[in-house]
């Protein structure tokens, strides 16, 4: 009945402003959508909600222009409504707020988890050394916090309620045997919580292993992958990114939390029927999530806006961008009001500087950007390598082996260096901070009569440095990519901190031994004890250098280390080593860590940044190769049996519709799913229905027999065509600026062909002289 | 012989990545830019240049799609070269790298421009008030302390070097007498800064006068403006600046500094064929200038860059991103070098709060968000209603007159009160910063046992700024539009500072007089002596909410009000201020300052933001509104008369091409100026003419006569078209998204009609219930 009572209706263009009006005579998007969509059409009293509608199978990739014009046709409906009842007006005032209701939730429900994670990994990263029995939920710091002792100091045992392992076992901390319980006690509390986490993500969550980043930039782009963020996704990767990031893996948190707040947006969107029910609006939901997650990880919510915007966000509408903020924000503020880290920052490694840098300076800072870009070619390349081979190998088949293997030789080779035992925000911090009285690390050891002059300490830990740089390289690249969670942001600050430390220490005693050569300009010999060269802020450059290397960030990892150092001072250090970074990375190999794990897992991902050279046109692309294999509907001649055997004969997602197959001319394109979803409706509604009746896309009004199938309503009148001379750079622009799903060819009218979004990625594949089978599409 | 020797190359599609081929087989695009490119075509060895090719006429709209295709062409062209010789290397390395050289040069120059007229501004404000007759080039604050006095302090006078014009002609600096003298200095000082800015922008450069960002965004969404961003206009601007700022007028240097800087990019681009010869490339540097405008404005690089993605860009890849940044950071770094404030920023109004906000202030936050919108709306209102006045009333005849006019009303009521008398930046920096020992205004007099309780000083000081404030407000209403160079950021900034001032002080006397009220949690008596109120930091919020109700400007002002404090701290305040203002502002008068402006001069802008609720087709928007008005050519069957008649008759910027004008199926689009330039070419080259010669676009290739003219090389044969059934928010979406100059719409492969851009303004602005003709427009 449903179809039939629709087609009934009076269509004609109407100027009119009047909604009854768009609703018969709207394109076929606007009027299939007020068919279906759950909203009550005015007159008709239709209740019925069609599941599925405005929803995509898995692995499909979405229509933005389809969905956005559906969002647009509920908004219009709701103003319409508007005037009718206080109720409607509330619906209207709810239905407008509701963007911002939703951000607000995500922000605050993302803080919270922001901080629940932080605590968790802080306690049991504690646990592996030892456990506070008057309380055994606080961690070190706290348990030594609440028996009152004033100075406290990590490493020192110097805490009387705190308990090593070795303390409890063999009733003493010294000596080798309490060495070795120690020892034992750490590789144990390491390989049980990182079987837990790979346990976990094996049994329920297949999808909460990785950094998700690649995952959800494709998502983003406008694909569909069910269950990746989902409540179990959510609440396991929550959980086993605390229980890793305890094991002492090589792996951060600061990745994952993206995947997590956008696990948040998403389950969150669908409190909200204009977000949940629709995909492209949900991705402006899932921008700012995305935003929040950078802003929670890095205690910076501009430098997360940012990485939202440049690195993650496809189809970002600049209006989103203020949203995106409030939400980055709100998800910081209330993280630093839980304060997990009991200061009123939001992360662990927040440094502040005062000394300025000198302008000779910038030669060693853009050394470290291309140190920094050859460290995060090796490990791309060489992580890429292996994550390749386990996909093809054996290894593949035993993740969870793989896991419990990597942590045990991680813990053993990690704990006898005190700057890998320790965890890896600890090291950045001690890399990142200044050395003042307080300082007892061996970093610190400078001869007292004269501050910034080494002392034997300060190279006995250069060494450990080295030997902790080589160990968290090899074991990185061999972790970014195992089945449980895990981030790269850590490891590559670690590493790119512990190389510019090394660097600035050097710099340092130059400056120290000689402070008057002429490129000191003069500042050292005047600071004098002082010293003119801030070790600290050459880590913190060399971890941009190393970080901008692995991800190809650029402006929102400075604002993100800008916001971390509270200076704007430092920003052209950061800048120039970042630049370098990027180019010699960009040199040495074409993509970045994400881009490459996207390539490696073929998703299909149409990068909006890239700008290939093509030289073909669109004739050399559109399928098919042949006019005659074209599968079209014709407006008035096909029979119900023709299109059920084109249907069952083909797997395209929708049909083009033509005048007839002699002239070719276009007229309109119907996807697959509606023209099903029509056929059986029409079957059970429509008597006497036979093989041979016609199927309409016109309007007719003389009675036929059989009677005819009438199906304009599902026609959409308006696709958008190129013609076969069109250049690709003009259609590859088209697709990702109007987030297009397919495209029709036409020459002088004529139909010759489609070209989809499938079609486009596999030319692109081809171009860069890669397997254009290897992308995974429906 | 130029067309006729193209036209006999053979036109086939090729598949072949080879440059060549393209050249022979792309479309219209790439085939008219070969032909008439400055670049030698390989083979041809033609190195003629055709002037006008990829320019556009004055008040013409660009196409973005054209003028990328043709970048992509050149650039496809120099990679090819690479390999052939040295130099052709280096061409592409110059090529590959020019963007980056032109950034740096443009925030280089920014940086120092900006510099100069800081001194500049500097240095004769305080000529209104008296001179260093030992060095007259220096300003009070230099003069001082070129002459070793320690404690300087500002309008104090304790400085043996300086000398008032009160006490060179009076010998004192008391009494009623020296104050005429003064205020009389002061007035014709102000007059004659006044007169000679509003001289040379009448003679020189008429387009130097407001703020230019309007015309900015109206440049940067793609319209040409000849001379707009012209050397003239960027000396007479940033000569009239100083001036007007010096004069005393209520306008800031803050807006016209975007203007300088895009001068500068434009200027600068020149001399990268690259960017300076395609106008959709130019705009790229224009929008990384404007970033560097803003940045030196404020000392805000971050805040810069997004300023011109939120506000002024239009067409902002995020490959620009980057660059911008660059071109902001370096400008920004510049300024700091030259240092023209004596101190290590670069703005005179940075100040650094340490004291932590409750939670509780949020609502007086909230609260002077909401009256910063109230007075951003009036002031927008009554600004809009006198500049409309000025256009239809004979006052718009002598702007000169009301240059001086408004000039000396503005001198003689703001010498009396020390508040307008001061510089405008002098006093936000005033109302911004904290009180301490040092500070001997009005506004510190608070009593000495307790530093929080306000001393009479303090409640003349809000008398005073109360009335500055009503000064303020009623001179910006009438100076914002003169014809003198003028920005609003300053006043907007001292109007909201003002008003929160006063509230914070409000506040801070609650504070001291009834600590223990629940809602100051406490922090208040604890803090004891320091209050736990800073009325500084109610300056900037309420600051950064009138400004952010003036521009509706949010994350990039937000940002740079953070970059001014330099804490992360204080976001949130700014944000919820800001946000409050915007609502306000946008609840009640639709548009911001700058968009208001547009409207008002009626700039062909198509805002990429607003989302409007259309319901008409494309159907119902094209032109004609009845077929047998359009005027097409044919492929085939019109003589060189009929085309004549047509170009003749006709004003339209292009034609499209039909099979037959009986079937009206669409070959492709042709344009008016190529058409003829090319007709032209044809007479003189193409011997036998006849008016009755046929015009083929077609390829024909048996002799007729009398000879025809092969015109298919110049038609685009990829022209963008959509159905008459396209929703008009589509048809907007991708005009914005590909910045289209033009769409062709057809029904079944047959041409009914063209949309273009001035079809879709027209259409908004009925939309909008306002008059369509007002838009400017060729």
């Amino acid at each position: 009945m449903r179809v039939k009572k629709l087609t009934e209706r009076n269509v004609g263009i109407s100027s009119d402003d009047d909604m009854i009006d768009i609703t018969t005579s709207g394109t076929m998007t606007e009027r299939t959508l007020n068919q279906r969509s759950p909203i009550n059409l005015p007159g008709s009293g239709e209740t019925e909600d069609i599941p599925g509608i405005g929803q995509y199978e898995d692995f499909h990739t979405i229509d933005w222009q389809r969905d956005i014009a559906r969002d647009r046709m509920r908004h219009r409906y709701i103003l319409k409504r508007k005037q009718n009842s206080f109720i409607d007006l509330i619906k209207s005032a709810h239905d407008a707020w509701s963007g911002w209701l939703c951000v607000l939730l995500v922000g605050l429900v993302t803080g919270t988890v922001a901080a629940i994670i932080d605590i968790g990994t802080s306690w049991m990263s504690d646990l592996k050394f030892g456990i506070c029995p008057q309380a055994f939920w606080l961690n070190m710091e706290q348990c030594c916090w609440s028996s009152n002792e004033t100075s406290f100091e990590l490493d020192k045992g110097n805490c009387s309620q705190w308990f090593y392992w070795s303390e409890i076992m063999t009733s003493s901390n010294y000596g080798p045997f309490a060495y070795i319980v120690s020892y034992l006690f750490y590789i144990a509390w390491a390989l049980l919580f990182a079987a837990l986490a790979a346990g976990l993500v094996r049994m329920f969550a297949p999808y909460a292993c990785g950094s998700g980043v690649p995952e959800i930039k494709t998502i983003l782009s406008g694909f569909i992958i069910r269950g990746y963020l989902g409540k179990w996704t959510l609440l396991i990767k929550s959980v086993g990114i605390m229980m890793c990031v305890s094991a002492g893996l090589s792996l951060g948190k600061e990745g994952p939390m993206v995947h997590i707040a956008s696990c948040i947006g998403n389950i969150l969107s669908y409190l909200f029927p204009k977000y949940g029910r629709n995909e492209a609006k949900k991705r402006e939901i899932l921008s700012a999530a995305a935003a929040a997650g950078v802003s929670v990880a890095f205690g910076a919510p501009i430098g997360g806006v940012l990485f939202s915007l440049e690195e993650v966000s496809y189809y970002f509408p600049l209006k989103t961008l203020w949203r995106s903020f409030f939400c980055a924000l709100v998800a910081a503020f209330v993280l630093s009001s839980i304060n997990p880290f009991g200061n009123e920052h939001s992360v662990m490694f927040y440094v502040e500087y005062h000394r300025p840098w000198m302008f000779f300076e910038l030669i060693p800072f853009i050394g470290l950007g291309i140190i920094g870009g050859v460290i995060a070619t090796v490990f791309i390349k060489c992580n890429i390598k292996w994550c390749r081979f386990r996909k093809t190998s054996i290894l593949g088949q035993y993740p969870v082996m793989e896991v419990l293997l990597l942590t045990a030789v991680t813990a053993i080779l990690s704990y006898p260096n005190p700057y890998t035992r320790m965890g890896t925000s600890q090291l950045i911090y001690l890399l990142f901070s200044q050395c003042d009285v307080s300082s007892n690390d061996g970093l610190c050891d400078y001869t007292n009569d004269k501050a910034n002059v080494a002392g034997p300490g300060v190279y006995t830990a250069m060494l450990l440095l080295s030997m902790a740089f080589v160990l968290k390289l090899v074991t990185t690249i061999f972790t970014f990519g195992i089945k449980v969670p895990c981030g790269l942001f850590i490891p590559s600050l670690a590493m790119g901190g512990i190389t510019g430390r090394i660097v600035g220490i050097l710099m340092q005693q130059l400056a120290a031994k000689h402070p008057h050569l002429w490129f000191f300009d003069n500042s050292c010999g005047l600071l004098g004890q002082e010293g003119c060269i801030t070790p600290g802020l050459y880590a913190m450059v060399g971890a941009a250098a190393v970080l901008g290397g692995v991800t190809r960030m650029t402006v929102s990892l400075v604002v993100i280390m800008f916001e971390l150092t509270g200076g704007v001072r430092y920003i052209v250090p950061l800048m120039a080593a970042v630049m370098a970074s990027k180019w010699v990375g960009d040199a040495l190999g074409k993509e970045g860590m994400y881009d490459a794990h996207i390539q490696l897992n073929g998703y299909p991902f149409l990068d909006s940044k890239e700008d290939i050279v093509h030289t073909a046109l669109a004739a050399d692309v559109m399928q098919p190769r042949r006019a005659e294999n074209l599968n079209v509907l014709t407006q008035s001649s096909m029979s119900l049996e023709d299109t059920e055997i084109l249907l069952k004969e083909t797997e395209h997602n929708g049909f083009p519709v033509v005048v007839s197959r002699e002239s070719q001319y276009l007229v309109g394109y119907v996807l697959r799913r509606d023209l099903q979803l029509a056929l059986e409706n029409a079957k059970r509604t429509i008597d006497g229905l036979l093989p041979e009746s016609l199927i309409l896309f016109t309007d007719i009004t003389q009675q036929v027999m059989p009677p005819p199938i009438k199906l304009k309503k599902i026609l959409d009148m308006a696709p958008i065509t190129i013609t076969d001379q069109t250049p690709m750079e003009t259609v590859v622009d088209m697709f990702r600026k109007l987030g297009l799903r397919q495209t029709l060819v036409t020459h002088n009218g004529r139909l010759l062909g489609v070209i989809t979004k499938k079609d486009i990625l596999r030319y692109i594949k081809q171009v860069d002289n890669e397997d254009p089978s290897s992308v995974l599409f429906h």
